[in-house]
């Protein structure tokens, strides 16, 4: 007798032989019918018992959540929706759920409740189908980037270096928390910590990436990166995963290609992949929105957006053609931005990049040559001396989904820009060496995974794209 | 112009047309012979010079490290071991690399040395092969288990959860290190920490991937995990990737077929895919080993040994049976061994380990049923009351490589076993609802990483094997 997880056997003809299953009972109607879900996919395998065959003991033991072992005859389906089900021979109880006490009961539950059950949240279909898309996103994002001849890096999580500036950092430890030994001018003495320096969890992987692009060619980080700031938003996590793509002898527009390429390939893989899911996911999102006024609801159906922004080509926009737009939009003009766009030079905020992407250009926008003083200091400047070669990718809904540059790669450029920001040139001696010794053009960009999978699931909230996340207040797990 | 990699123009015909390419000059022979490597391949491709045609402040910015970009006729390669090579027309030179300060010149460097120039070592053969292993064999990895059902999990980095003891752990903090705030009883306070509780960074993504094993059914994790052990060995990281499958429904042996199948499966890949590769590593262990006495040298050529991997049967061993042949083995009469065994119970070195695979049986053993008491709480206990569903990997020259187990599914065993070892239950609230709600038979295990990738490319020390080594008093970069 084979062992066949339901995704199989749904595919399979209804044959008469005998198989086996496991799972979870997602519903016992009639004490007859199962509805077993063992998380190979969205779709239930209807599991037919002949009760009167069965022992009332085992048939109580029953009900949602219990884990059983189902063997019996494939056939041909007689309910919608299918074309196999299991006539059951034998039952065996792995585990019972208690129906009394089991959380994840057969009816509605909010996101916010199922969010204090992070380990048991999976087992619902919404969340099962979320994780089963990231899963194929992280997968597809690997295969995009090794068929085109990129090379997967590991860069450090414990990092002593701190001079990127991304965000607030975590410090990582194991001096005595409550009395650490301290030097002779009575500050903490990291020289005893256990990397004998003091170090931080990693805001970005980019620099040290930087040092793989130049020797490796072309070369992807997919790993957690961390944020210390106090952001109670849905769209931060103190934890995050982050993929940079670095790459030598690429300028903007190659990576402005590479970008938008990228995404349309991710997607598409999701699209093929994943079609029950987010199918599923589609009208679990329509559900939630009929309670919303018109104006909140999204644009589209999940699998359309999708759809669209794999099937359109990107507008690039410099950032001097959008402050433009903007200061001329009728937003700015009512004053119904809350930052009021007036002159060149402003940081744009998220309802401006909405606004372009949303209802300007209605659809996804690459703004690119930003002021050299709103972005990092690793930018190439542009012969004007004030813009940088920066590009961010916004996305409908999202807005910044993608952010890169092209990096500085001129020594001195980069020494002066170093000095000015008041950064010590020894923290940085090591990425400063890539411009002294055969240095190159080169880019690269940052893609925040859980934004993507945001995007690709329809999930409104960051907290519910992740197993477990992190955010101020919350270690959960 | 087409641009191409060096890899994609080694497999061309000599067509005779204009190409173009970028790279870094590995060496430049009698003003004539430039040998330009990009990183897409161990191989370099030689570009001829017509010096006469070029200006003699160009030739003299052409040493070892500066990157270049040619453009050029491909023809016919006059020289060995290639099939073309480029006539330079155009010969562009992005940056320089002065020969008397760069550091990685074309002689033979230690790997003590270029561990110090971690952010250019990259640049080497040697760490150029084995960053390409290195990521051909993570896609390996995600590759073999998104073909065989499982999803990718991303288990928490930062965790609150302390009970599963594999290892000393890093304290994440953003609390002020030398004045931290305290409660009345003196303790530091961390509830006014970041995440509200104290948190550390994860030593195993094992428990959280049992949650989602429980209800997705077959998942892995791969990410980062830390040990705060002080370890300073060939065999050691502070810092370390992982990959820990976990399945519903799988029993010990189901688990132990599932290891055995996927290494040899990544090892395969490998094989098929890193072949260019494997023949430098292989060559550069057989020129490293010249020096040693013939005692302490690989028994097969690095190659061989990956073969012989993927083509012979693991050999299953119960600890029982292992201790019996190492008790009655010649090391253990004549007192060889630094640990005698003398009876059942005693724990493992890595001297008894190696003796079983490199000695006794000649391959890759799997022992399984070890004695509860050397074995963490969570592992099923059998019906002899003594020993657990246990299982590790043994591989020659390595060791351990995968350590992994049928997880203990009744609720009152794991609960006893927790109350045994003074575990607060309430620390595991999560992971025993598991055995509340649904439980199952459940498998699975873990592997290190860095010892795998270690195992593919012969490397002698594991901080050869990643970019950026974290080890006691070492967090450059």
């Amino acid at each position: 007798m084979n062992s066949y997880s339901i995704k199989e056997l749904l595919k399979k003809q209804p044959t008469g032989d005998t198989v086996e299953v496991n799972g979870w009972v997602k519903t016992f109607r009639s004490n007859r019918f199962i509805a077993l879900n063992d998380g190979s996919t969205i779709h239930n395998l209807q599991c037919v018992v002949d009760f009167e065959n069965f022992d009332d003991t085992l048939l109580k033991q029953i009900s949602t959540g219990a884990a059983l072992r189902i063997s019996g005859t494939l056939v041909e389906s007689q309910g919608r929706g299918q074309s196999v089900e299991i006539q059951a021979n034998d039952i065996f109880v792995h585990g019972e759920a208690d129906p009394e006490t089991y959380p994840i009961q057969p009816k509605k539950h909010s996101l916010e409740f199922l969010r204090e059950k992070a380990h048991l949240r999976v087992r619902t279909n919404t969340f099962s189908a979320v994780m089963r898309v990231r899963s194929a996103l992280a997968f597809a994002i690997h295969s995009y980037f090794q068929q085109n001849g990129f090379y997967y890096m590991h860069a450090p999580i414990v990092t002593g270096s701190d001079a990127e500036g991304a965000g607030e950092m975590f410090r990582v430890s194991t001096l005595d928390s409550k009395n650490p030994p301290l030097t002779e001018n009575g500050e903490v003495d990291h020289s005893q910590d256990f990397f004998g320096k003091e170090t931080n969890l990693t805001v970005s992987g980019q620099l040290e990436a930087e040092t793989y692009a130049m020797g490796l060619g072309k070369v992807y980080t997919f790993g957690p990166t961390f944020r210390a700031e106090n952001s109670n938003t849905s769209r931060h996590l103190a934890e995050f995963w982050m993929i940079e793509p670095e790459m030598a002898f690429y300028d903007l527009d190659a990576n402005m290609d590479l970008s938008e390429d990228f995404i349309k390939w991710i997607l598409q893989y999701v699209l093929d992949n994943c079609q029950d899911d987010l199918e599923f996911l589609e009208k679990r999102l329509l559900d939630e929105e009929k309670s919303k006024p018109q104006a909140e609801r999204s644009e589209m159906p999940l699998i359309e957006k999708l759809k669209f922004v794999v099937e359109n080509n990107f507008k690039r926009v410099s950032y001097t053609e959008a402050i433009d737009i903007l200061r001329n939009s009728k937003p700015n003009k009512k004053k119904k931005f809350q930052f009021l766009i007036n002159e060149w030079g402003a940081d744009l905020q998220s309802e401006h990049e909405r606004f372009l992407v949303e209802k300007h250009f209605k659809c996804p926008v690459i703004l690119f040559d930003y002021p050299a003083d709103i972005k990092a200091f690793y930018m190439r400047l542009n012969e004007d001396g004030k813009t940088v070669r920066a590009m961010d990718v916004l996305f409908p809904g999202i807005g910044e989904i993608v952010g890169g540059s092209q990096r500085e790669e001129r020594l001195e450029v980069l020494q002066q820009k170093i000095k000015a920001l008041d950064i010590d040139e020894k923290e940085l001696w090591w990425y400063l060496d890539l411009r002294r010794f055969g240095t190159a053009v080169h880019s690269g960009f940052g893609l925040g995974f859980e934004r993507m999978v945001q995007f690709a699931t329809g999930m409104g909230n960051i907290r519910d794209v992740i197993p477990y996340p992190r955010t101020p207040q919350n270690a959960e797990f």
